[in-house]
């Protein structure tokens, strides 16, 4: 499970980096700048778990994340500098890496004895921190907040999926399986089918 | 006094989550946006002082907190949806928020052995920093930083009393409570009567 | 070395609590929305530095720091209110803030056993965030992202040179010294000179 943790760790890295460096592009930044924006948006979930669970912050130790996190923002770039894309390409990783930080998020707080309501809400954390960062830093009302699409509540419904398997005596490693899977299937099929939540209202 | 704490805590974190709501569903935000803004504003100012202190955050180790603050969050969201409500009420429970999170924040600080600015500043810190992630959440410039009237100032006044109460010799407890009181005071009179500070302004 | 660091940090202090002031004070914030900018912005960069790292946050055991950060403060909320001051002066502290804070928080994750890539960017960290949290407080779009001239690159320049002469054998406090003096001169450098990196855009 460690090993699959670790694995998947460093591919939500990679992936959520991507879609920093997608959405700062679109705001002319300039390349320190997109490499910021970048490296927040892919170290920035995962740390405030770890300050949260008072753990020490996996990226400070492990030289590895940061310099996947760098590689990868480089790459992306000097890559797709001057493509014209579609402007919502980046939504698709975007689910991608919330499915893989929320899973890896709730099951490094279970292992580290929080109480599974505290864990599932931890992994939510991870999974949507970095996103929150980017919007933020960019200088938009983060996706997370606005959206009609289930997006937080996708992150949710797979942490819970995951703790609940755990409960009835599944394996860690396919329960995290199957709780990626929820958060991408949630997701992507709310961004498909317009799914949304009840908003809240007062008289019009 | 810890009884006290944890009561008073409680019931901090209940009336700022009733604000978060009350501020988010003026933005349309759905439910899970509307349960994030609440919760980050019932437990955002004390995770800032616990980090600062380093001590552990204390709602991750009790699930108390999280869920009397997300009880809390559902229970306004239904209750308040679809009413008419003037839309300044939240003005009340805030200033009630700011006393209850201020007094508990320096208490904590000052037990934990800080010096006694250091923890009168983290007072104040846990008194405005959940009101802060809810405006910066909402995308409204904070209410601490625009509005013409007492709001840091009068928390960090009632964390002096607290302070120099305790210092003079008077039980914990009781200058716990006159305190919070110095703080609704200052607060509520400072809404009532317009009572700003100097302002800086370069010539006009 | 400690001794050198301390200072520093206290210079550090104190500028970035003036530039706090300078842009608080454009804004028309009042005195307490004045002083919590100036605070944030002195502490800001630190704080985040002494978290990541998980050590004891710098200001809360000693109280010389707020003391100084409150001090500069309050004296230039005086001292310069009805002067009118050339807009863009404060970006003269704000790049010695700059230096000065980037090479204390590259020199300190380095005595913590970071890794240098990952000190080198604690130090890029230490040198941004006070400015970040100013800029996010007054509600601009943050200088160190949206400036085509170096601002991050500058500190990260001058945080590799000081790791690089260290293992070149050079003694600390003479690396400092030489490292500081990179930052600051690339910064102004860039700013007199309008010096920029390539910028990412899609093809217009």
């Amino acid at each position: 499970m460690d090993n699959l943790l670790y694995w998947v760790g460093l591919a939500a890295v990679a992936v959520n980096a991507l879609t920093g460096v997608l959405d700062a592009g679109r705001k002319k930044m300039d390349l320190v700048g997109v490499t910021m924006v970048g490296c927040a948006t892919a170290l920035g979930g995962g740390t405030v778990r770890d300050l949260l669970l008072d753990r020490p912050v996996f990226w400070i130790g492990d030289q590895t994340y940061l310099v996947v996190a760098l590689a990868t923002t480089l790459a992306v770039f000097f890559a797709v500098r001057g493509l014209r894309l579609p402007p919502h390409l980046f939504l698709i990783p975007d689910a991608v890496g919330l499915a893989l930080f929320t899973i890896v998020g709730t099951q490094v707080a279970l292992e580290w004895q929080a109480p599974w309501l505290v864990a599932s809400l931890l992994g939510v954390i991870t999974g949507v921190v970095g996103g929150v960062l980017r919007d933020v830093l960019c200088n938009e009302v983060p996706l997370v907040f606005v959206r009609g699409e289930l997006y937080a509540s996708a992150a949710w419904f797979g942490a819970l999926v995951l703790v609940g398997l755990q409960a009835l005596g599944l394996s860690p490693v396919a329960a995290a399986w199957i709780g990626m899977a929820a958060v991408l299937a949630a997701r992507l099929l709310a961004m498909a089918y317009r799914i949304t939540l009840p908003t809240y209202s007062e008289r019009e």
